[in-house]
């Protein structure tokens, strides 16, 4: 690798000048972003980034899935691609830096790479890929690209399936070519990803750099509570089937279950459905969305099984019945080692410090992992918030991120002189 | 009293006939109903009873806050009303005999007075309040009748305040016309009630009337746990401020409370909304609808800071903040004493057995309470189940229960002979 090269800086002002007119796309007056996949303001946003691209002179690319790329083809006919990306989607009621920054970064390196006029030995995109945070289908659009998406997955969304069609229709995105959408793994050389770390590791360690060693497997599950809808005057305490106790009793244990005998791993009651759902009859249904993650696929499924336990348990223990259906399911990925040292030479390189970390969220990196060598990078979120209006990093963190992925892109991709 | 009249029967057929009839409106596959207030399926029952009304040769009455009534006048001018009713709405999922039984066995005995030309001392009127489940406003028609509807009340649906106006629209209700359609209170000589027990305690005891001495006093709230959004996957478990922890520690701790310290009473946690409600995010508010009840005016104050304390105590444990606003409020009524009397002279010449006993559950009875000699009898709940399907009374204690209303009425209305 020349040592010129070593030289080359993202545009630190251009990139910042993106990321605040993107921040206003879906922004929130408290600085947040309210930007769901194939909500209006993510269309909004990825016609937006579109637009960049082209006045950046790039190729613009959007494939079957609705992923959105910028590419910048090398000299080489034949030469496989080295995807750079991340998501413009976000959870309902999210921050500006979540996806964003990552897909944000990416188009940086290619905008640098080509104004510097550089050649190199692979294609370069960068790809903002469709639903990652999962409002309708977790990590859809990376989980097309690389063949992994399941007709089955599609057709059981988060949200209910009607208005996963609507929002398919107002994308212009139908079932069967998300499906095609797969691509060659032959033509994908590696996967960089930058995004915010949404923990306070790196703030606590004083780190600028988290280089990520591996992605936590995320299972989801809605448990149902069923009980009997009683009169709530009349019917005396003890003879209650009330499935909000086996709810409440089963959110409270989960969390004791994780505390005293998973330290590794975390849990989460993120929403209850509670049928009738009125002040003056017995719950007699109440859906549970539940939602567990760790490192580890052995850890993973020890607490699969320990969790669905403890919830046939608490339901018994209020004579109700316990249904339970999976919902979304994702492996541990492990990344990529010599990705992982692409992060630490440019890291070492541009002076900055770095620690080794897992990664508690779920990212692309995970579909793409699966199909070739993929790496991650995190920045420090300050007081570790994340999926929240609060997130925050500081500029200075997002620069030294954005050039750590330019500088472990320009290795990867054995840049050569013109 | 004429020992005529002492063997004057209500048409148990036609009885029967009315009650499947109406049964079918709003009936569901399950032979429960689904007609809550001022739905399509309620507003068509009413329809469906203003017909029965004119068939029957009654005069039919609506007032502004949408009751509908049968009425039977004497031949004095200035002859009090004494009321007798229920009501036709039901809860969404709820049973055929809850309400509509009262109000037929109510139009049943006006019926068979007119038809025996009896000559009475007071106006005799078969009413069926509005909204006597509360899907909008609890015992609305009641309450607007006796003049102690608050505008608040109807400006605090429980419903969206949005879809209770929708709902009035389509029944031609206007807020004002409801506030004016207080009675004077003078021109009300009494009110009786029919309505099925909704517990087991007849069937228990193997009584056929059971006769209110009293109805529970209510109060509901909705209690909101604060909490913050963050991601379910890279916030350390101990780092959480969960307010499904919260919410959920207290829906345990009012059961237990009620167990173990306030025996006479029930609580009932009947709704939880999660915001914002999605797997992949700490629940950041959780606001759950509560409602309690007895018939002690004291134990229901003593109950109310029981359990807003422990709401309190659950969020603090948590480190949460609790916000707690109150969306209704009934005191409890005792029934009148003189009314008790005359339904268990009624039931003793019919040779039904009889207990006394107090309502869990509120009925337009308790509004009436307020401005005159108010009374309730039960008959037997087969199983208990209220606000349910499973619902079920015997047709046999279905008439008993209206001759007693029938003989009661006319001990009360003084009948003497033309």
């Amino acid at each position: 690798m020349n040592e010129n090269f070593e030289l080359l800086r993202i545009h630190a002002e251009r990139f910042r000048t993106n990321f605040e007119a993107l921040a206003k796309i879906g922004g929130t007056p408290n600085d947040g972003v309210r930007r769901p996949a194939l909500s209006e303001a993510h269309l909004e946003a990825r016609q937006w980034f579109l637009e960049r691209i082209m006045e950046a002179g790039l190729e613009a690319k959007v494939d079957g899935a609705g992923n959105h790329s910028a590419v910048l083809h090398c000299s080489r006919l034949d030469a496989p691609t080295l995807l750079l990306g991340s998501h413009l989607d976000s959870v309902p009621n999210g921050g500006r830096f979540d996806g964003a920054l990552g897909v944000l970064a990416a188009f940086e390196v290619l905008q640098v790479v080509k104004e510097a006029g550089l050649s190199l030995n692979m294609n370069l995109e960068a790809i903002d890929f469709t639903d990652e945070e999962g409002f309708y289908v977790g990590l859809l659009g990376s989980l097309a690209l690389t063949g992994k998406l399941k007709r089955e997955q599609l057709h059981n969304p988060r949200a209910d399936r009607n208005s996963f069609e609507a929002a398919l229709n107002r994308a212009g995105l139908k079932e069967q070519e998300i499906l095609l959408a797969a691509r060659d793994q032959n033509t994908i050389a590696g996967y960089l990803e930058l995004h915010i770390e949404q923990g306070r590791r790196l703030v606590d360690l004083n780190r600028n750099i988290g280089i990520v060693t591996g992605i936590v497997g995320i299972r989801s599950y809605k448990v149902k509570f069923l009980g009997r809808a009683d009169h709530a005057g009349t019917t005396p305490m003890t003879g209650r089937l009330d499935a909000a106790q086996g709810a409440s009793a089963f959110t409270l244990a989960a969390r004791e279950l994780v505390l005293k005998e998973f330290p590794d791993c975390v849990v989460n009651v993120g929403n209850m459905d509670f049928e009738p759902g009125v002040f003056n009859i017995v719950p007699e249904v109440v859906t549970v969305a539940l939602e567990f993650r760790t490192d580890n696929m052995l850890k993973l499924n020890e607490l699969e099984v320990a969790l669905l336990t403890q919830a046939s348990r608490e339901a018994e223990r209020f004579g109700l019945k316990a249904e339970i259906e999976q919902v979304g399911s994702v492996s541990p990925a492990p990344m990529s080692k010599n990705v992982q040292e692409a992060f630490s030479t440019a890291s070492k390189m541009l002076g900055l410090t770095y620690t080794r970390l897992t990664s508690g969220a779920g990212h692309d990196a995970q579909s793409l992992a699966a199909i070739c060598p993929a790496g991650m990078i995190f920045v420090p979120s300050m007081g570790g918030f994340s999926h929240s209006p609060r997130e925050f990093t500081n500029w200075k963190d997002c620069v030294n991120g954005a050039n750590v992925l330019l500088q472990a892109a320009l290795k990867l991709a054995e840049c050569v002189c013109k």
